[in-house]
């Protein structure tokens, strides 16, 4: 028998770029309430918008409800809108959304159905084990930056961890040179007042070379819109909302309703104050332009009653992604939803709350899953070897968005008629014609056996992990078509800087 | 403000028995394939069968066959089945199956739609932090009896460590006293010849008081029968099926197909070959006494290429696991999955290993998930740890099997009123209600932050388990159920380890 599958062959290089590109949902969208449930979840949303209203501290805002017909109490900032309002603005919000990308083969169709993963956002620090756990830096924004490039199975960038070793008034332009410099996908904007949104739309103008038509032919930048929980939108969230529904660029509007914190200890009453929260910034979105991209937000889950922090991927999490989906539906637009971990560590606890979080997002068909590898501490702390560990978690579910043979050769009459009762298929035709792309190839987990194991050193998951992200990074050269960016952008951000930057709003 | 949830509150024991009992599927079912790839499925096992074979070295199987009109050749042991054979058995099988317990409250009605957990079995040695890897011993099998029937999401016993300190010929008799004098829920018998099972009957029949119709009024034992795929079935396995049968006792008949191992490469050639093997089995214990409680078995993976070792919670797995749910279905049976985990540590990859393969169990609706708590290394070892972790994601599934509250006071209107803009739910009457049971309690996840996670010791989860089933133990006492048990048995031990035993079969 020669070169059979037992045989050890040599240690194969990471396997990146495995074309994980433009999956969508392989699942029936599952309920975790009835459908008179979650209309009345939507009625019950409208009743707090039109009777008990939202808290808005953008006086623009304020006028742009007005105008529109909604009853604003400038004194208590209350906005009280009508259910006409909210039909009108989801009646005019686009079902599906062209997503653009300096790689064409990274745009997406941004719509139901369709199942893009975000990398864990917005974490003031970082964490890996060769340097412990610190601020987030410059370097290490990169460096995740980095690893977000090197995996298909991440869809769109986000802003990983924080260069807090960069001034505020100046962060906006490192957090866009760095992406326009390493990263080919949809690009992410932090919605940190009118001034530093523009700088950074300009900035996307300059290093792809757009106009003002082609930057808004589809949509080149991404926000994060997060209410105040409960009822109360605070002046950059207000502002984000305008401005990019204006210049047609998306926004993810994302209440975080934590049930028994700044939501309803009910996982059902938190659902309703999402609900109303996000349809409220929909509603301003369409107001500001008729038409604009947007997407509903649900990031509810619990907060845990001995600690008070967040918890990810418990029961009540679930339910809320499930319920959430079910409300998307409802209103038909695309949606975002989160995965995400409490842990400490990247440890055993940190891979079931993700990957609990994630079928969950899976079957509740949400179009993108923020946070989806690297998240711990709740978003304290940005993984590299979790997020790792997440990699491999999403590319497991991203190879079931590709059905699986069942033709006539799949089903291998033949095969099991050529091996004998209680033999084996190793060297059957069959299976030498197929194995070597028969299988998931795993990234980070060890099928080896507890002698071979122990001979290699023992290691954990996490701990086989530094050696990848380590190898991803070494062997991570920019990509083609970020070559001219750094070039166009240098004497813009020259300028700016020259000039004082730009200090994001309160 | 008194008393809210941020307060510390003092650590509260481990929250066993928190009654996840009798469990139904919460999902609705998945595919993996087509309806018409199905049907393929069926065509081509009962085209194996009819045409190719099974081997059956046992003579009187064969003999059983015969008389029904399969196609015997005693010189090669090969059975050819019709598909009316197999019709007829199908029709025969029943759907639902009581399964008695020693205590009531645990009995589970065993039929589709119904979902019941086992522990990690068959394993030969165990693993815990404090004492290492080592060879399974009777006291480690106390143990993990210990464990599973402290947690109510177990839902039937499995043989989770090998008492391999037992000789042989007398091991039977531990498996059934520690089973019988410890736990209260249904029980597992080896099927390892007909002597070793007759006397597990007995000891049942014996320790529980009960005559040969009390016996045969539902069933008090549960058996696995493997084939030595592809496509044979060995002495001892064609025994236990029809002596389970015959003892009106439960099969769960599951042949083990690795694709590229002892099964096709693809996992539709593989599960064609475990639907032939599991339909030859099923046939033969409705051949041996028509109505016989059985279960359709699947528990099909891939093999690591790398390796050769058995792979779990990979894309192909959870695949063979939807695909599996979709053949149990199609021919109507109450079925048997499995999840699993190849890693050699109770780490993030075992954890998402068991998550995954168990989200798949779930959405493939099994009816009983067996290794679901504590399999580490592909089965070659029961983890202390691993099975803490485990019960943990199985809390967790177990949740969701019970509606969330949706009424209008779930939807919480009044307390999104009473609560102001910008302020928090911890104080309002809606959350006081209730905050003491809204949520899931976690048994192992530590939810703290960093800070006071880092003050603890900076433990990871499988670091804290360590002392959940430390204190399991130390807290358990024999349930008032198994309070006469023990001599009842122990003089029909006495006398059979006198009269020299019984060997297995071979």
């Amino acid at each position: 028998m020669t070169d059979t599958p037992r045989q050890r062959r040599p240690r194969a290089p990471v396997p990146l770029r495995a074309g994980y590109k433009q999956l969508r949902h392989p699942f029936a969208p599952q309920a975790a309430f009835s459908g008179d449930e979650i209309a009345a979840m939507h009625d019950t949303a409208l009743r707090v918008l039109e009777n008990l209203g939202i808290r808005i501290l953008l006086d623009e805002a304020r006028s742009i409800f007005r105008a529109a017909g909604a009853l604003v109490d400038d004194d208590s900032q209350m906005v009280r809108i009508g259910r006409d309002l909210v039909a009108e603005a989801l009646s005019a919000a686009p079902r599906s959304i062209r997503l653009r990308a300096a790689d064409p083969a990274h745009e997406q169709i941004f719509e139901p159905g369709a199942a893009l993963f975000m990398a864990g956002s917005g974490c003031p620090n970082v964490t890996d084990a060769l340097r412990g756990r610190r601020p987030g830096s410059r370097e290490s924004f990169v460096e995740t930056l980095r690893l977000q490039q090197s995996f298909d199975v991440i869809h769109m960038h986000g802003p990983s961890a924080e260069p807090q070793d960069v001034p505020i008034h100046l962060r906006h332009y490192t957090l866009m040179q760095e992406q326009l410099t390493n990263c080919t996908k949809p690009l992410f904007v932090y919605s940190r007042g009118r001034g530093q949104v523009a700088q950074s739309f300009e900035m996307i103008r300059l290093a792809h070379n757009l106009d003002d038509a082609a930057f808004q032919d589809g949509v080149w930048a991404t926000t994060v819109i997060n209410s105040n929980s409960p009822r109360q939108l605070d002046i950059p969230m207000a502002r984000g909302i305008i401005d990019f529904a204006r210049a047609g660029q998306l926004s993810l509007i994302t209440p975080f309703c934590l049930a028994g914190a700044m939501a309803p200890v009910t996982v059902a009453g938190a659902l309703v104050l999402q609900h109303a929260e996000a349809l409220a910034g929909i509603t301003l979105a369409q107001l500001a332009r008729a038409g604009a991209p947007v997407a509903y937000g649900g990031f509810s889950s619990n907060v845990d009653m001995k600690s008070g922090s967040p918890a990810f991927g418990t029961p009540e999490h679930i339910r809320a992604n499930l319920g959430s989906g079910q409300l998307a539906r409802f209103i038909g637009l695309p949606w975002r939803s989160a995965t995400g971990s409490a842990s400490n560590a990247a440890d055993a606890q940190g891979a079931a709350e993700t990957v609990n979080a994630l079928w969950a997002a899976m079957l509740a068909q949400a179009t993108v899953t923020v946070h989806a590898a690297g998240w711990l501490e709740g978003g304290l702390s940005f993984g590299y070897e979790k997020f790792i560990l997440d990699v491999e978690a999403l590319q497991t579910l991203a190879e079931l968005c590709r059905p699986a043979a069942a033709d006539a050769a799949a089903l291998a009459y033949d095969a099991i008629a050529e091996v004998a009762p209680g033999g084996h298929f190793f060297a059957a035709h069959h299976t030498m014609e197929r194995y070597q792309t028969a299988f998931y190839a795993p990234l980070v987990a060890d099928l080896s056996n507890h002698g071979l194991w122990t001979e290699n050193g023992a290691l954990r998951a996490d701990q086989r992990a530094t050696a990848i992200w380590q190898r991803t990074l070494a062997e991570f050269t920019p990509p083609p078509a970020c070559k001219d960016a750094g070039a166009r952008l240098a004497p813009y951000v020259a300028a700016q800087i020259a000039a004082g930057g730009m200090l994001p709003e309160d």
